[in-house]
């Protein structure tokens, strides 16, 4: 029908039609629609005009995929779907019971296969919120998901992977880090998520400068060519049902502490992954916001981690104001390449974080020797064969390209004397995200400051950057209400 | 554009028109339509095709009727839609913080405004689910569902309400209850819900004899006229919230003790009720299971209803089998009108159990002394009164109409010699539900057997009725896999 419903598989048809009269059809109800070769439960559309004849269906885009695009005038049957009966341990869950590999194996197998509406998805998430998932679910659920995709496998003995728990905007270590530890010659498949709840996810970054949506085949071939990939995860199949619920906690903009350790742990055990560093940003608006909740993060990371044969170790780091300048796909882009490039301008911290990250994992791959990575990591960087490594891997996964600069800018400044003393990084990704980031690559926030700064009245703290007037307005919008972006706070003088 | 999506608001627009670009609109964003005299929060698809011109949006039914019916050629604004504020308390109340009347108004406001996807609606549910809400959390949420609908005042000290919550096939005493206890002079403005997750509520029965969709006007003219009335509390838009909750309810099959008491708690409230009799029926498959739950559910209930004005009297019942012969909205018509009408072959227990509770409400209206309700219960509705009532209550509604038989049945026959032992209430309730109750009128469950009763192999246990026969195939479908709906049992013999 030339109708895009994003993911949703729709389906349209007369409400006076034979079928909708005979099998009882509601709008919204869930309906499978089963033709020669293939089936998709849809939910149900009922169009009162004449656009649709007695004898047709249309689909939208999601269910016309589904279908495995059928031709023109093939012929469906349609009825109501079987209640989801895996859908009995959601509500289960919800009441206080507990998942185990049965009914978490069952939930992801039927979420996998479409077969969960946007509604039954989001129970599924708020059930898994907050701390309601204890170790032994959250390894069940994190092994369905595993057993729910591909995985790959390599013949190396050590496969290096990391990864970060997100929610300080603008952390984009991981590219220059697989450079770096890639350079050194080991083999680091990386694949990355999306944006969830944030302004852009390192599959956003990368694809500023990179193709990244590889299919499986090509994502090992371009690792066997140049040793690491830097791809997005959705598209290599790895863990599929992670992207499905991913657009429900980007819709509730949650982001829950079980469904993050499954998510990730799920996707490092399906890319082939034996050694994994994670990075757990803390600070006041990070997404772990005390030392408490990152020292439960770590445990359950390691203890999921251990269960599925997966070598976890974590660092907890300051996650009390952004790393590096820009927010946004395009923007971090460009901080990536300035300190892959060794340019004078390239933020330290980024530059920093990076070096101390790829130093453990050059440690944990046995190629530096304990307290010898930093020492290799910086090396790898000054030398420039971690920009050669990164423009190799760019150039086998398609092509390489610098970021372009966004068409709409606004700079904001400081309104008064005083010490840069606050930043909200929850505010900061909310405004690159009305800014447009990341479905909009150029939209964002290029920072001027970092803590501790001494800045003047009328001094530029950060300028927004949008590829739409009307996004750029909306991000002004949200901060006439919200002046306590970043906190200039007066020097109190003795 | 003449497309039905339930409750849903849809705007469609061309992928490739100036607004969905310049917005930065992508498909299923939330978008704000607003004409020169109304508003609506949508979600928006995005056509490939030629149906619309760039200039076009177009409207399902819901967000054509939100917008008021706009003309042809009328021009509407389209912008993002502001982020729901208050769906930062529902993330807080999965991470397990408790809402207060702030918190729970606002939620409230939002989703009575329309502004909740239905991803968030549900999200909303699931947090409120389970023993999640406490006493002043669900205090504060029944508060704000009362505030944000309309509000009937009436002039009598004393006004008399019943409810039932549910679980219980067949438990249709309410229009038997409503007319005996008017008949003597209470006043009692009764509003009902259609079914959340059986396969009828009240107001779906009686809207097989007659009009329940009344207005707020009409309601009261009846009210005033025949000193009570029944009418589908969602028309009278008395606690509005209530039924846009109860869809998603319906959709996840979850119906949550808290949200429970909110919902018959701010209804009666907000139907002007002074003296509410509720009916807890207990058994192992009814909505309450245990006395335990029972007694919990009873003190919420009391609790809720003395902190909104509301005197509250609750009694425990038996559920451990439907109440009547009939499950469905026609066949439980068919059962109250013998009832009523003073019919040999009424069914015995829902005339009991209909005169029990009218005894209790007689007393709590003082119409009747302490011990003396059961007899004025017995006498108006042998004396002919009450059915004399329960017609004048029809007429002033609109008219009466007795109910039709459904066009399929089948019959299900007992495989050996036996005692009927056992009744899943829950499958009767699901396999009626599949024959197409509530929306097929005629569709469910007709019973032939009680507990206790003795049947010979090839007895008759029920007959299915159904509209459609594709309904009718989809419920013998779910028998074949649930044998467990009656359970015989072999008489031992010593």
């Amino acid at each position: 029908m030339g109708i895009d419903t994003h993911q949703q598989p729709v389906v349209y048809i007369r409400s006076d039609c034979h079928v909708a009269i005979a099998e009882g059809f509601n709008a919204h109800a869930q309906v499978e629609i089963r033709t020669a070769d293939a089936a998709v439960v849809a939910q149900l559309v009922l169009v009162t005009n004449e656009r649709l004849s007695h004898e047709q269906a249309a689909l939208s885009e999601a269910a016309w995929q589904a279908l495995g695009c059928p031709v023109e005038d093939e012929i469906a049957w349609l009825h109501h779907a079987a209640p989801v009966e895996s859908m009995s341990y959601v509500r289960g869950k919800l009441y206080g019971q507990r998942l185990d590999d049965n009914s978490a194996a069952a939930i992801i197998n039927d979420i996998n296969a479409g077969r969960y509406s946007d509604i039954q998805l989001s129970a599924y998430v708020a059930a898994c919120t907050g701390e309601r998932l204890d170790v032994n679910e959250t390894i069940a659920i994190t092994r369905a998901m595993v057993d729910s995709g591909q995985r790959l496998r390599w013949a190396n003995e050590r496969v290096l992977d990391k990864h970060c728990v997100g929610g300080l905007p603008g952390n984009r270590t991981t590219p220059i880090v697989v450079a770096i530890v890639s350079a050194n010659g080991v083999l680091m498949p990386k694949t990355s998520s999306r944006a969830i709840t944030s302004p852009a996810g390192t599959a956003d970054t990368m694809e500023v400068i990179t193709p990244v949506q590889l299919g499986f085949e090509q994502m090992q071939q371009v690792v066997h060519d140049v040793g690491a990939c830097l791809a997005w995860g959705g598209s290599v199949s790895l863990s599929p049902t992670d992207d499905i619920i991913i657009r429900i906690e980007r819709a509730l903009d949650l982001d829950s502490e079980g469904q993050l350790v499954a998510s990730v742990i799920s996707k490092k055990v399906a890319a082939g992954a034996t050694h994994v560093l994670i990075d757990i940003p803390v600070g006041p608006t990070a997404k772990v916001r005390s030392d408490d909740k990152a020292h439960k993060l770590r445990q359950l990371l390691e203890r999921t981690g251990a269960a599925l044969g997966l070598d976890v170790r974590t660092v907890i780091t300051d996650g009390s104001q952004p790393i590096g300048r820009g927010i946004g796909p395009a923007l971090e882009a460009r901080d990536v390449l300035q300190v892959l490039e060794n340019d004078l301008h390239a933020p330290q911290d980024l530059r920093q974080k990076s070096l101390l990250l790829a130093a453990q994992l050059l440690e944990m791959s046995a190629v530096a020797e304990p307290g010898k990575g930093l020492e290799l990591a910086e090396r790898t960087l000054l030398s420039g064969q971690a920009w050669q490594q990164f423009q190799r891997i760019c150039q086998a996964q398609g092509g390489f390209s610098r970021p372009a600069e966004a068409p709409f800018k606004h700079c904001v400044h400081a309104r008064h004397d005083g010490v840069v003393a606050y930043f909200n990084n929850r505010f900061l990704a909310r405004l690159a995200a009305l800014a447009g980031a990341p479905n909009a690559a150029q939209a964002g926030i290029d920072l001027h400051v970092r803590l501790g700064d001494e800045v003047r009245a009328g001094a530029a703290l950060f300028t927004l950057h949008a590829e739409a007037a009307g996004e750029l307005a909306y991000a002004l919008d949200f901060l006439d209400g919200h002046d306590d972006v970043i906190r200039i706070e007066e020097e109190l003088t003795c």
